[in-house]
């Protein structure tokens, strides 16, 4: 577990769009964030107070959390002098980044030195169990795609959010580095040995009360080729209790595939729920999330009303109109 | 690639049981084996030549293959003597053993001392791609099964046997410990990365003779919550063009999961066939493999005509019967 709060570290970020990690911090859990630190290149602004380490340290971050991802997922040079003096001040260091911390030995020798943790999130630091199947208590739901990176991430932590908001219990459980990042813990499923998948997923979302939700982060799709073994993981290891079926209306082929269509809602519908429900067959669809931001403010309304009624089910874009509706679906079920 | 033929090392195998990777080798690459090695309290036999390491070299033999397996996969303290003087000989060793050969300093040293290579094939020794999706050419089958342990690599192997002896190009494909044993190359599918699995299997299986047909070892069950993500990157990393359905009638729950009913042959074929055919549109199931050992000699050919009857589609018991139908159908495909 990564100790909170965090300091955000954008470095020298060309843009908003390098900052992706920082800004869902910023935005899902706004308490884990005392401010943002910035090397004098950087051009991205996350609207946080401008902190140095020492300040930082003053507000009460215990970790720098790299919130800056660069081309090919490198521990910049232009980095290294201000995540050593992090170190030597008394931060852990937190990174999602390809290249790992634990990697540079400047960086470990620091850590050793002064007794700091180095978390690389995008590696496992857990023993996974091989799945058991064996059903647990409390609730689980599952947002599955038609394709990667139609705001799966998004919608999980929506409804998470809200259900707090309304006094219930839930958690988001994360499963990529982003979320992990975001929530201080988690599984980076992408990075499991194929045969402990579904038991990190398992191990990730255990028994609980009985009306205690887990929104679990989910990733690929069933219909993406490349990362389809890593859904399967979490439909079965996840056991959920409910799906729901998340969708870019504008996207012309499947991320990364330019021969391969998406699926259709349906399609995603009719394969999903029945491979869901080996592992709990209580299993149902309760609601659609689109991700409208490609659309029009004067057509996405209108999108949304005819998935609406082609589907049967509550469809929102929990981005323009939160997952209130969602969450009443859930707390339906 | 391990260096062939073997000499086939038994230790103290209790009995037959213990010796599946020998037996295994034994039966589908019989020009690997140019005998067998046992220690005194060996009490299996697998009719092979008993030879000493000295023989073995005679006889051609490069690498000694740990045909056993002891209880918790490690490597017994009464094999070492042996493995230690067949490195020095000049043999490879060669193990599908959990615990690994490597991370037995003695053998590491000698191994290193004598210029021998250790192949531990339970881990992956390429650094995989993402797989593409890009269609490739040539043939593919994969078998898929209700169940984990239901006959797939048997099913694959002798299907691969007979191409090979009507003068068809075939290749089994191995992805397993065991398959890889018996091949002397492959992918151990399960000790894959998450996100490179499906990379692997596209690795496995190259473009090829436009006539050429892979067999591609099968591994769990897309009803198996413990490691459907593993069947689900073969089901699209592999692109077949067919499928084999396989089947053990008397089991009656999933293996290691007393609590899941084995799903119907038929419900197989409806969840596997729209599955890959995402990867590849034209993929068909052709054929039913069934493991009738448990079915007595009077009634398994009636069970054998039932399914066949209620499926349409060629099925056969292919260690009773051979492969040959499965391979008709293949060919008419």
């Amino acid at each position: 577990m990564i100790q909170t709060p965090y300091l955000l570290f954008l470095g020298d970020a060309p843009d908003m769009l390098a900052c992706k990690v920082a800004i869902g911090i910023r935005d899902w859990r706004p308490r884990h964030a005392v401010g943002q630190m910035r090397l004098p290149e950087c051009r991205a602004d996350l609207g946080l107070t401008e902190m140095t380490l020492e300040e930082g340290l003053a507000a009460g971050a215990r970790t720098l959390v790299i919130g800056v991802a660069n081309r090919g997922g490198l521990i910049s040079p232009a980095w290294k002098e201000q995540l050593l003096k992090a170190l030597e001040a008394g931060y852990d260091l937190a990174s999602g980044l390809h290249n790992l911390l634990r990697d540079e030995p400047e960086l470990a020798d620091a850590a050793a030195r002064h007794g700091r943790t180095l978390h690389d999130v995008r590696v496992p630091s857990v023993k996974y169990p091989i799945a058991s199947g064996i059903p647990r208590s409390g609730k689980r739901v599952l947002t599955v795609g038609t394709d990667c990176s139609v705001g799966k991430m998004y919608t999980a932590l929506a409804m998470d959010t809200e259900m707090k908001a309304r006094g219930l219990k839930s958690s988001f459980r994360a499963t990529g580095q982003t979320g992990i990042l975001i929530t201080g813990e988690g599984v980076p499923l992408d990075a499991v040995v194929a045969d402990f998948m579904a038991g990190a997923v398992e191990w990730l979302t255990p028994d609980n009360d009985a009306d205690h939700w887990d929104h679990i982060e989910g990733q690929g799709s069933l219909f993406h080729v490349s990362y389809s073994g890593v859904t399967m993981a979490l439909v079965h290891g996840g056991q959920p209790d409910a799906l729901i079926l998340a969708h870019e209306p504008t996207r012309t082929h499947m991320r990364g595939l330019p021969d391969y269509a998406l699926p259709t809602l349906e399609a995603l519908r009719d394969t999903a729920l029945p491979l869901a429900r080996v592992a709990n067959p209580d299993c149902r669809v309760v609601g659609v999330s689109v991700n409208t931001q490609h659309l029009a403010e004067d057509a996405f309304e209108a999108y949304l009303a005819e998935v609406e009624d082609r589907m049967g089910l509550p469809t929102v874009d929990p981005y323009r109109q939160g997952a209130g509706r969602l969450v009443d679906a859930l707390v339906a079920h």
